[in-house]
């Protein structure tokens, strides 16, 4: 399923865009990110454990090609406080639920996960993209996702429009949000 | 949504393919395959309704160069009679509900839309999409929805993945499946 979060990302994220990896986790996401945006981009990676933030910065280090990487920051924090650490961006993407091979009981938490998605609709460009990966087969993960659906569902069609994909006969598969910002 | 279901077909309808466009209506549909599958493609259309069959066929001479027409062939009848009719295909769609424009008590009907996407699950070739887009705002449509999703969400992952999109803040808008059958 992150495979195919990427590649629905493929259409939306250009060379040398502001982009926000609210959490950063294994690094998987930020490095595709940032052979995405390449060294023109900005990469903002954010997570609440330092051992995310670590692994993080040696996926980069080690796997992108340092001419190729793009200026980046880490944010050791809530990915809810981003209007303090970022103006705008034209991305900006979610992976809900531990850290994998990590403590599973730190978990982003609903209410959190909430304001942070709020944050990124604050800070988000026209015509740019949020994306949430909801786990929903994860302990607390169906909770997460209904937190977030019940958000966006409310959200005014003029304003975004919010897509959501799901493996149907695959009940506990990640389910994918896409919040466009239309333009104007 | 409609251009939301084309957009997504894109990747997996090629030149040369044989397709069925399972619920023809005002040709909008054909008229993607027949110009993306091209002259040496095969196109067969199905429609309960004569006036359907003279849209499309009007459309596809209309509005397509003749010489990058597909071999088409046109069925007036039920669609759940699929299998007597083509014997292998790596596409069909259903675009469920009423004849835009047409006689709005016509509409496709669950137990047939049910038996139809069995008769084309049974003819797809490995790696292909049947592409089904139910109204759910329309009258019946959420009947409809239903009665397809109870059977998707029984289909063994490992014979076909069952992708489901929606827009979530409009929830009147159509829901679109895509059933991949899984190769081998």
């Amino acid at each position: 399923m992150t495979s195919v979060a990427q590649r629905a990302w493929h259409q939306f994220v250009k060379e040398g865009d502001t982009v926000v990896d609210a959490t950063c986790g294994n690094g998987n996401d930020s490095k595709w990110l940032a052979e995405r945006i390449g060294p023109n981009g900005n990469l903002v990676a954010f997570d609440i454990q330092e051992d995310a933030i670590r692994s993080t910065s040696a996926v980069l280090e080690d796997e992108v090609d340092p001419e190729l990487l793009p200026n980046t920051r880490f944010i050791r924090g809530c990915h809810s406080t981003m209007q303090e650490h970022v103006q705008a961006a034209s991305f900006v993407c979610f992976n809900l639920g531990f850290l994998p091979g990590g403590d599973r009981t730190i978990v982003s938490q609903p209410t959190t996960t909430v304001a942070a998605l709020k944050a990124a609709m604050a800070i988000l460009e026209p015509r740019g993209i949020i994306s949430v990966l909801a786990y929903v087969g994860h302990p607390g993960g169906m909770e997460e996702y209904k937190a977030v659906q019940e958000v966006v569902m409310q959200i005014h069609p003029q304003d975004f429009t919010v897509l959501e994909q799901r493996i149907l006969n695959r009940p506990n598969s990640p389910v994918l949000i896409l919040l466009w910002r239309r333009p104007g």
